[in-house]
């Protein structure tokens, strides 16, 4: 164990400099080197200083690719797709054009694939080609606070960057913005020592269509079937994007070509386009306030609250004033550190309303509800979309759903497909609040059943869909979302929405089983009891008819059992 | 489930452009947006052009803390310790100064503390201090394959916008490189827009040391004791750092000062500088291979081959050239592509050495069980260090050790302390590679009790120690090792051998336990044997007083128990 000290080291405890204050000087020096061997190496900081330098972001993630989802073959194609694939429906939904996706991915030779992803957006303006493609943190959502599939401005550059990694080959792209327009044709990769593009080629090019975006990347991959397939994933994003169509084209794995599949679309209509919000008070923190004050142009404290932040009143800027003890007429960029730390509690004191919600867009019940019936098979379908709520300032909706019954394979765990703002989450399910919310249910009284810690078992799909304007993801791969307790909160009571209908659902079928076993055991004996009976009461043949026939109506009548599905 | 596609959507899967070829056109542009009702929203490329702009690294991890290890005000405090600690043993280490650290927390009212942190380092020229302080990603160990703590450039000028983000403080830094030297005192801020340090104040100060750094930052966190407190962690370090001295001024929780705390280095000597070494041909990726060729500045291919990689003879060097086609005397900088995969295969298939191991150094087992024994009470102690191994190209070494007995809880799980290049990894075990080694062991064979798939029980902590040129882990706040098979193995069977040792000291403790029992039970009847001798003998008393004493001593020599612990 750590001894105690044996006396107060106050020579050294003593050197302290406040920010504020001059820096006193310390005392005496921290003990030196004067016992041991003379030190055979002694760099000086002049020479460690030489060794300093920047260090690129792209060469920090090329080095730490694993980060950002490109672990291993299988997931870097992946993850190479998803991002495609992300881009592409942000831009769709962006320009206000119903997606029309299309997805190839052709062998190039042992683990090499070359993959395709071309969509029907507004297309790129020339001279945002390269820096979309060809530096990481650039982007258009990462200062904007509002739903939406990409966040960070690294993933598709930095798919480009592995490709060019593994396969040397750079990153191709067209991109044509109306039909009058020329269409452009790129090759950019990434120079990871200085995270620019670098344009090998760029000319134009005829292109038909009337406006949209292709890309292409040569990567190392490899290309696997089943629950981590590329064909799963996009059947995952076909159902939370109901408004979008998108083909996909296997790559052909002998002579044969491989057969397109179509994931088509249930609605042409698009979703609501989700706005723009200011921080809410209560979730900045002094260092952005700081930031804020600085950067403002109001010219007043009272005005720079109204209009920096939403959900700030005159009244409620009047509030946080009074209890900050400022000036309303305090110009913002003047304010002194002590007088914004009173301001940033008084802004985390004062009653205020929820941040606004229509930064957010659920799939809506119907709508997910459709495209679940389509892309799962079962004899039962309910899902429930929740009402917007708040995390650390940050709205959020949960939406949940379940598949049961039919074909769905029946003794394994529940098949689970989680989801944030749309877009499927694949990998490090474990890690996830989704997982963790439906572990801590008791699916046992939904009629399910389940292990301690585990999953619930039997023959069903569990979906559940978290949008808001800032998903928490544990990654930059954006793989798991992080255990905040708001968001389990709400996983919970979509989950539980949901299982109580499937609980209903199990039940009411248990009972029409039982019902039909025991309609059919009577109906046998019917015409026994209308024999009995026409021997006893001395009926005449039409008596006897009769009365079957009436004992069998009330039987129908009493025990018809419930057949509606909704 | 997904349709097939009913045809071949020839139209759209004709577009195809080669990196190599001139692209075709499309014959047909996606199908056009003409169903559903007009967009209300229709954005175009032009205007979605004007929201693309950069992100700055600082702004992105800001905004991302959770990803540095800033995820809650304990972790954050914890955090800024680990590296500033870290940073302090690196720089001594290099300098060849037996560190002298100081570590002082102060509680600065409710929620925010002063973080201080002190050295007898090298100290740092002037000019490179806002650099290292006040941008992300800058440092000096990125580009190096040689063992560090450090690695990334980012960890303490994170704590220091952390520190920003939360108090509006900025990180102030002493420093003085020697004797004859001015002391240099530094208040730096992130300008997180640019990721460029602002230096609020730099000037002289008078400093009585010879040399050192010292750093202050102050911001909100939550002091905690127990498992995850910084006096826990502290003596996780002196473990694996025998070299270091420690000492570690709590904050006082009431009137009264707490007393400070000494960790006393076991050794007066520095482990061996860890040699920077290249990089070993099979560890490279094509991207960088041909990143490497066009930087070269070598000849010929064979010199390259020679000059930029570890383990590569003149014989291999021919032999990857002859494998290759390649002819030696091809200037690297201008071998085309489908040359350069050429080599890069061929630099895959030759057989050469393993890379040089002296990149990393171990504790070793003398110094780790002096630590071990010092830090750790217990009644007994196994360590093992392991040889160097390879994964990926990266050589790496594993080290273990168990205490076991004494005071320590026997019911629980054991402790578990998990270090990467003499750093203790405090959160996320169960992620980490490391206890996935130590949950597949059976540990009933080394007779502690185990759960199925849970860590052993007993009154015992383990220690698992992995030294690598480039330790491979699961995020940014370097908390968890990535599951490598070759790093698995490696923990498995350095604990295996510390287990074997364990379960015979178990086992020979019970036969101790076991003997002792039988040998106080016969030493009881031996003056009855004698005095029952006498009668049936006859012997005079002193016969029968040496008959006791040959019977005693027959009985110590058959069976004196072993006592050595070692």
């Amino acid at each position: 164990m750590a001894k105690r000290a044996e006396r107060r080291i106050d020579d050294q405890l003593e050197v302290s400099f406040e920010a504020e204050n001059t820096p006193r000087p310390a005392k005496r020096a921290p003990r030196k080197q004067k016992r041991g061997k003379p030190a055979t190496r002694g760099r000086t900081a002049k020479e460690l200083a030489t060794k300093q330098r920047d260090i690129s972001v792209s060469e920090f993630f090329a080095k730490n690719r694993h980060l950002l989802g490109f672990d291993n073959p299988s997931k870097a194609l992946l993850t190479t797709v998803r991002e495609a694939v992300d881009n592409a429906l942000d831009a769709c939904e962006e320009a206000g054009v119903a997606p029309e996706l299309l997805v190839e991915i052709v062998a190039e030779g042992e683990d090499r694939y070359r993959v395709i992803v071309q969509d029907n957006g507004p297309g790129i303006v020339r001279a945002q080609v390269p820096k979309i493609f060809g530096q990481l943190l650039y982007g258009s959502k990462f200062h904007t606070l509002k739903q939406a599939r990409g966040q960070q401005g690294i993933g598709i550059s930095a798919a480009g960057m592995y490709g060019m990694l593994t396969s040397g080959r750079p990153m191709r792209i067209a991109t044509k913005t109306g039909p009058r327009q020329p269409a452009h044709y790129f090759e950019v990769r990434i120079d990871t020592h200085r995270n620019r593009p670098e344009i090998l080629v760029d000319r134009e090019v005829e292109w038909q269509c009337d406006h949209g975006t292709r890309i292409e990347i040569t990567l190392a991959g490899t290309y696997k079937r089943g629950r981590h397939s590329v064909e799963g994933y996009l059947r995952q994003v076909a159902i939370a994007n109901p408004h979008a169509r998108i083909v996909f084209q296997p790559p052909s794995s002998g002579e044969e070509p491989a057969e397109p599949m179509l994931f088509e679309r249930v609605t042409e209509e698009l979703p609501p386009e989700p706005k723009e919000i200011k921080p809410h008070p209560y979730g900045v923190e002094l260092g952005v306030l700081l930031k804020m004050l600085k950067a403002s142009d109001t010219r007043n404290l009272r005005s720079f609250l109204q209009s920096e932040f939403s959900r700030v009143s005159a009244r409620a800027a009047d509030s946080i004033l009074e209890i900050a003890e400022l000036p309303e007429r305090t110009r913002p960029a003047k304010l002194a550190l002590e007088g914004a730390e009173r301001l940033h509690r008084a802004m985390n004191e004062v009653k205020l309303m929820a941040p606004p919600t229509n930064c957010i867009v659920p799939i809506g019940e119907e709508l997910l509800e459709s495209a679940l019936r389509q892309e799962v098979e079962a004899d039962f379908h309910a899902v429930v979309s929740r009402a917007p709520a708040v995390y650390r300032g940050n709205p959020f909706l949960v939406e949940a759903g379940i598949a049961y019954g039919g074909d769905l394979p029946g003794d394994e765990p529940v098949s689970l497909f989680r989801y944030a703002n749309r877009v499927p989450l694949l990998y490090q399910q474990s890690a996830c609040a989704i997982t963790k919310g439906v572990i801590s249910i008791d699916w046992k009284s939904y009629q399910l059943s389940q292990a301690r810690g585990a999953l619930p078992a039997g023959p069903a799909v569990l979906i559940v869909h978290l949008a808001s304007a800032w998903v928490p993801f544990t990654s930059e791969s954006k793989e798991a979302i992080a255990h905040y307790p708001e968001i389990l909160k709400e996983i919970r009571l979509a989950l539980q929405e949901c299982g109580r209908k499937l609980g209903q659902h199990i039940n009411r079928r248990r009972r029409e089983q039982a019902e039909g076993k025991k309609r059919s055991y009577i109906q046998k004996y019917i015409p026994h009891i209308g024999i009995a009976l026409q021997e006893i009461l001395k009926l005449s043949d039409p008596q006897r008819d009769k009365t079957v026939e009436t004992l069998t109506d009330i039987l129908e009548r009493s025990r018809t059992p419930v057949t509606g599905r909704k």
